[in-house]
């Protein structure tokens, strides 16, 4: 289990994207602190938003030590390099994007902590949205990125993307963490700020625990969404880590 | 000070406005739990989303108590009447709404505790924004409606508003609150979920310390909005505690 330090999550939404609700995405950045130390991660910026969450880290007298991303986005782009550029902090990808990716300083792999202060996260490998997903977790709570959102899940047919994974990531990854573990997802389409495991093993349509693999395989075949606005920009910059 | 029970704040997010870029309003809703009764409070429910809030409460196996409201909101209408026939809970307007608000159940009047489970929160009638404004602490936290936003404020010139009036209760009611205390506004349009009083003592553009009366007064004057645009259905209502 990762270090016990004292630590607050701050949600960030997007408010890039409500100038065009055809392109919503609602997508959620995280600023995770130390008390103590004093010392921070931001999980998932978002390039249009840098400006106010540097601003916000500024405020509370922050000391940022990583921009640490979930995956490579295909609705956003993701702030890192412009975080990196500003402040010199390092950007961390999960180790599956190791192969991938270029412009991140660490790749952390599955089971692996980073450590900020008194608080570390670990990487848990959760591929299935795309190939190389990562969640972070903490004690207490676990970002899934666009892994396992509150009451879904991200899709599975683009970027490396697999249902089988996807499901035996949330089973063997997320469904084992304690219940009460507070669910920070990459994007909510309904209005939701968090949600926790034991929430999700029940109330998720797709991914409850009465749901066996080749049901969830079926669900998510039928399933057809159009293709992200950005993922032609949004992908080959986030396999720079943004820059662009 | 209220009582100290342990609560939990779920924070939901106004989902039906996003059809509408032109009246965006980013109203928020709040849950809030007492965790050992599993008694729960809603706070500013919006018409629109009373099916998936009732949801949650049921899926988080929740006992609601009331349906709260800071004030007679100009831009949406309040779901409180719904839920009200919906599950049978009291609707609890602030004590300055008493002489104008018909279909309330109970009128809480400045200083007075509403209790659920081993959880109150306290109203503090904080006017300025509308006349019979009233914000809503529990210990570590405080539900400020329109009173104060994150970075800012409510508008001061509809409803019997008073710049004058919104600048003491925000320096009489809020700012007399621990530093810590964590603010839970009405709306926010910079995608920030929570904030603390000591924050906005400090970087509140027109609210923070270093301000004075006449300046606060000054800024509000010349600020210009558009009206709101359901509020001529939405005041109506919400004056029949959203009876329509």
């Amino acid at each position: 289990m990762p270090e016990r330090g004292t630590y607050v999550v701050t949600t960030l939404l997007d408010v890039n994207e409500v100038q065009n609700v055809d392109d919503r995405g609602e997508s959620r950045t995280y600023l995770v602190a130390d008390v103590a130390s004093r010392k921070a991660i931001i999980i998932d910026s978002i390039i249009e938003n840098v400006e106010r969450d540097l601003t916000l880290v500024k405020e509370l007298n922050l000391i940022l030590a990583f921009a640490v991303e979930t995956h490579i986005h295909a609705d956003h782009i993701t702030g890192a390099s412009l975080i990196k550029d500003r402040t010199g902090v390092p950007i961390v990808y999960g180790g599956g994007a190791e192969a991938v990716v270029t412009g991140a300083d660490l790749f952390l792999h599955d089971g692996k902590d980073l450590t900020f202060g008194a608080t570390s996260i670990r990487a848990l490998a959760t591929p299935g949205h795309t190939d190389s997903c990562t969640s972070y977790w903490l004690p207490r709570g676990v970002f899934t990125g666009d892994t396992m959102f509150i009451r879904g899940n991200g899709r599975t047919d683009l970027q490396g993307g697999s249902s089988k994974k996807l499901f035996e990531s949330v089973r063997a990854k997320l469904f084992t963490l304690p219940d009460e573990t507070v669910v920070y997802p990459g994007h909510d389409y309904n209005g939701r700020v968090a949600s926790t495991i034991g929430e999700e093993k029940r109330f998720n349509p797709r991914l409850n625990l009465s749901i066996d693999l080749d049901t969830f395989v079926d669900m998510m075949n039928k399933r057809r969404a159009p293709l992200p606005e950005k993922i032609d920009i949004a992908v080959p910059a986030n396999m720079k880590a943004g820059r662009v």
